[in-house]
């Protein structure tokens, strides 16, 4: 039976039900249509619409079927089209008749809508929490290996030598922005449409403030029409997830190249990898490859609910009721995502003498065009003096280290007093902040630590009090 | 235990298996899976490899493990990946070591692709069916009005009147374009896998046109290396699926104008709208909505799947994984969205005195203009001398209709003879193929049905035989 | 001659140089290059690398470059790859070889990400700016239509009487998101990675708070890596774009709407609208249907750009050069559509006896429904009753208002002393906050119009100094 | 002055100008246009609308202004809002009032379908040609190193030994089917519009037949409706863009890795690579980065054409203009990328000491396997056999060929008699059609060379006659 059964005679069809029907997706919102009920009673007896002792039935009443809901006892039946009818219905089988009391005031459109953004507060914490564990991750990971040196690449070839904290903190700072991003998304999940009605307000004296304040929202969105047709906290929470995936898909991706037998530059906990059917030697990847492709499909989410929304018109329309399928898929997405990542990271192994071999001697090129302009010549001729010792190197299959003194002289006269660039040399000139230099390093981490620690604090001070 | 445990001593954490387990999106595979070892059992005993009578205890078990699957009796167990692993410790449970013979000269890579392959031959099957339904319905609906009138639009703006079967035949045009596209990636769709091993082949002297034969394919994709890592079978199908959705997307867009009050053109089948729970009055058109939110997700499905695809490198990576998730999102999202729209459109029911009496005499304006031309004015004055009229029609409020001859006249003597335009005057003047004249709609509606003969002959060809 | 030219020994094919030059795109960056190409200068000098003169002869030919290229005197050649390429070549005409030496301690990769964040920078404060007229427009729209009632609409069913002002308000709350968007995007946007080398930080000691100072950033981006290599704040600036103009295209579907023959509630002004090159009638609603169409494409540059990074390995890597199509191509759009929206705003006129007129009697059932309640019957039983009521009315062709007392007082006795409702005591009896009762309706005016004064003095205080 | 002007009488607003006007996209439609118009000059006689000398004197006029268009001579002015208005001004200033006969009958609704469709078809037989040569080089490269090992992969990890053919003829396949998928949407494309008026068919009797014949189309779209307002032969033309693009980025990623440091698998022809403004020594693949990063933006063009059309009602709706923008950017894009990456596979080399060389001799783990199991042991046994070699020699740091008959034989006695496989002898094994084996290689470069014979026919034969 449904809420509206009464105007529209003809019944519907099980096809109709089954195409139509949103249980399956949103019953995961059903203890937030709890807490939103809850509140609506307690508005309604403040309105003075029900009576105080109503009141109280029905809250008491809804505790009860919340916790059957946390318990797993809730029955959740086909012919009932929604988590709405769900909870009112068994409501009714409570209270009886004054369970078709509450309905007074509200509607389903202003109703969901609070459930979303109750929803979308939840997963944005726990997502700020996730991001702050995978940096302490990264962190931790960069300080066991604080020496230990890695070639740095710029489209794939080999650009200078870098100490291996150098890329960990490249994540952390991307990550420190998704968690800025979720932060300023929340605070605009964070409003109440409850007092809207269907899209013009409600006929009832109904204290939106209070509402808010008791369904555990920090403010009100002012207008009722906006209340229940706008998804844009959706979309933007949706869009930190999109985003988010992508900065971990580059992660997956530099993991997957590192653990090649080319690169050979990490060893992959075996926990986090998977063998062959067919080939016994296999050692996969997996989990880093199925980031990057779980990351391919957030965006798709993105697409969808962006295309969803495009060009519909005011205010509340059944389209919407699709949004769920994205935004679960990618809240899902991204949670895992951070967590699986969290742990690998925390055992993650890399080869230090490996990956300190493999920096080409052609990593000190820049090093030398630097002594040269130190000593004077402009860089851009200090740049086209040092290109053509390499081409000549690589033709004839030397390293650039492999070079006599005499041989740098004729190439500049102002190489003669130069002190042999290395690998650790070449790291240790990097003094700019942020740059790959020893105190560069150890002050990025510090910073880095320092700014977790605040957004601890922070993210504690964002969530609700249990 | 995994198929490949040996190799990685660690075991994998808890962590890693709900991450990267894929039985629960790839059980729905299982009867294809076991297609496909039946194919390989018996092309392991040609080859050699095992003798005919291990071969045929194997395809007794599995097809026990067949009618297990079938039935609702086989156990899915959360510590085994995929649907693979299940087939094969199922076999081991039933027939002991035989059962590991199985997987000589094959990878998951191969099999995997195979049963995606049958699975899309399946759904694609359904979808020309399906397509075909839903034309017969529109077909039939404009039977029904075949002489009814309904103002036609551009820009939403009245046009011109037309029959109503002219937008209906529409319709049935854009879905027999979705029908060529499907049967055309049917054709690349339905080449075998088999043999291909995990990326290079098989070692064993497989017989991969046998194989393609047992497991039901028309012909076999050549290169190895390209069998195992391609899925723009997988892409193609969707891009069917999302181009027809967005079809459908347009169709359930004039459904829901058609049925405001301000159109009043439909009345909705009562089994295929919803009401309000707060509003008593409303009746609404659910599932046209639905069907253009869902058409949202599809685009989104398509995005997913081709950024998913992008930059792999050869050949399989575990990324692949994730293709599921889009293609059975899109496969389930069509061929419900055909269905639904097949039963509605079986019981619309125009309002003809309201689309008639709805066409504003400006309609008629371009009839005007040709009248004109007809009396040798060039069109391009006809039209501004029409459009003077209509502009002091509009000013004072009146119709076109509603000019004297004397005012036709004083802005083109050549109007001095002319019959009055009416709508069905308008519609009789379009004598062009595929115009909305009455012969042309006749002309339109038996040959739509004679292509929708031709085309149910061809897809029963297309299926396999029971 | 390239930069690098020395090292590549073959030269480079035309082909090469059509496929990989960037100038068509870049030169629009040009002004943001010298910008920063003058800070480095300085910041060279100061860390001595070259003499206080000789910046001084670099940045004054650096600001004359940047005058040729205000005026269009600077020429723009095929040969030269990118913009960079293109400012040094000019310096080095102007000053000979000390033009070679402002590229010590710098990179493409960091230069080109400062340009993009100086682009990105402007283009968010002009949007905010833009955002802030077209709320400004709607609030007056809102003001000069305050009395005059509309249907409200979900599932495009006329739903409740709303005042005219009730969706304008809510357009207004949604661009209010918007901006709000942009404004902490751009604090994320206005970060420096100068300084930071190709890769791993400078060999130079450059003082970056200095050089972004210079450069006008507000603060530093700390990792190296990260500031060369990450374009999170162009995905962030093209996702406003996206759900701005997603935005945009449903008031464009109202629009669209509104002005059918059918609807007939505005009269679009004629400079926004166009007619048909063969029907003389036509007035079409172009620009709303371009902004419909337009943010279909921001929403694929949105796609774009994400798949673009998906996968991508640390750190720059030379598809970023894509990165500006979709961003230009956004952001042109973005403003585009705000400046003519504003535009169309302001000389929207609606026929305010139309839209009062066309609203349906049954649009007053949830008030009776509402009157039953404030009667004591339960909110269930009361929707079903009226539900019934209408029922009845549309099977006889009535209007809900046609109904006698005594019709009303069968369905239920608590009706006898019901004073009629009209939609506008429908409108007044809406007394919740930002619900469409007419004193919520002048005090969600009064508040957006304050809310907007507080964010245009924002606006400024973020805009650099002319 | 616009067509539609007499009706609009305010003019309309620079703004909306700016805005709305499609010159600078369309412009390049125009040779289209003039065929377009001089197939309507035709029909018009043949109908009796126009004299046949009037009718000459149209078609000559209008073949000088094809002329004008080629020559770059004719004159784009900004007042002019399309290339429809351009063509019928000029023909005006050529013929007089004789021009605006040319309008009658048909509209520009039908006009700019038929010119997207012949751009369309010219843009489609293009591609087929590109694919084809680059086929040709993938052959010809694969011809090349016909003898040469490298290792193949999945999830980037070494699978077996291949020989390089292998690979290369995978892309070979991808190509084919992106080229069956461009022939097939050619057939859906070369069907005419033309005689469909705005929306409901023309009010003159036109012969369809001849004016598709005449405009150079195979056959006719039927309805009228249809034929105006649908655009999936755009949306089918872009998706095969889009997924030869992903192939084309799938061999752009193996490209980049090859020519890494650490795999150093190929050479890049210096004309295809560049070098660094700042590291002397770099050479980067940018070609191949491009070519990545495009295939993102024509996935974005796919979601924003699919996005753009869904839920438009029938029939034309201004939002169709946008359609140029993706069509024409993932044409470019896909025949610029087909040209230079056959260039660069034209002179690719492979350096194949380093390719064998690089080969890990666990990729011979599979052959052990298959071994064991040619001397009867079961297949799953056998590879949980090797893969405790392969863990105890990764243990010990050993290579798998390093391992002594006695400690093979400690692990299975089966070992006894093996002959010690190589990289070479593994490749030999393979002999399922498809596979690595040399003759098997033979056997698929004979084939696929005789594909593109074929093919190349095929194309000739579609192409219009010059």
């Amino acid at each position: 039976m449904k809420t509206w059964q009464s105007r529209i005679k003809g019944g519907s069809s099980s096809l109709f039900e089954d195409f139509t029907s949103s249980v399956h997706q949103d019953q995961r919102l059903a203890p937030y249509d709890v807490m939103v009920s809850v509140a609506h009673a307690r508005a309604l007896s403040r309105a003075s619409v029900i009576k105080p002792d109503e009141a109280e039935q029905l809250v008491s009443a809804l505790t009860e079927i919340g916790e059957e809901i946390r318990s797993g006892s809730f029955t959740w039946r086909d012919e009932l089209e929604d988590v709405h009818s769900h909870v009112e219905a068994r409501l009714q089988e409570k209270v009886g008749d004054l369970g078709g009391a509450l309905h007074a005031g509200r509607s389903r459109n202003d109703q969901i809508a609070a459930d979303l953004r109750l929803y979308v507060k939840d997963a944005s914490l726990s997502a700020l929490g996730a991001i702050l564990a995978l940096q302490h991750a990264f962190l931790e990971l960069g300080r066991r290996y604080q020496d230990a040196l890695i070639p740095s690449y710029t489209h794939l070839q080999q650009a200078q030598p870098v100490l291996i904290a150098q890329p960990l903190l490249a994540h952390v700072s991307m990550l420190g922005r998704d968690w800025e991003r979720l932060r300023d998304g929340l605070a605009r999940t964070d409003r109440s449409p409850l007092g809207s009605g269907a899209v013009a307000g409600s006929g009832y004296p109904l204290d939106r403030a209070f509402l808010a304040q008791q369904a555990g929202f920090s403010t009100v969105i002012e207008n009722a029409t906006d209340a229940v047709s706008d998804r844009d906290f959706l979309v933007e929470f949706v869009s930190c997830c999109a985003l988010c995936m992508t900065h971990l898909s580059r992660f997956a991706e530099d993991l997957i190249l590192w653990s090649t037998q080319e690169f050979g530059f990490v060893k992959l906990p075996d926990a986090f990898a998977s063998g062959s059917s067919m080939m016994p030697q296999k050692k996969n990847p997996d989990v880093a490859e199925l980031v990057r492709g779980k990351a391919a499909l957030v965006i798709g989410d993105l697409t969808g609910i962006l295309s969803l929304i495009k060009s519909l018109p005011l205010a509340y329309n059944r389209d919407l009721q699709e949004d769920k399928t994205p935004l679960f898929h990618a809240a899902d997405t991204l949670l895992a995502a951070l967590e699986i990542c969290t742990a690998m990271v925390a055992e993650l192994e890399f080869d230090p003498q490996r990956t300190e071999a493999s920096i080409s001697s052609f990593s000190l090129a820049t090093d030398l065009a630097d002594y040269l302009v130190s000593k004077g010549m402009p860089f851009r001729r200090a740049h086209s003096t040092v290109a053509e010792l390499v081409a000549e190197c690589l033709e004839r299959g030397r390293a650039l280290t492999d070079l006599s003194a005499v041989e740098l002289e004729t190439a500049s006269p102002l190489f003669s007093a130069m002190p042999r660039p290395t690998s650790r040399t070449s790291v240790k000139r990097k003094q700019t902040a942020g740059s790959t230099g020893p105190e560069q390093i150890e002050a990025q981490l510090q910073a880095a630590l320092q700014l977790l620690t605040d957004r601890e604090a922070e993210t504690k001070r964002l969530s609700p009090a249990q």
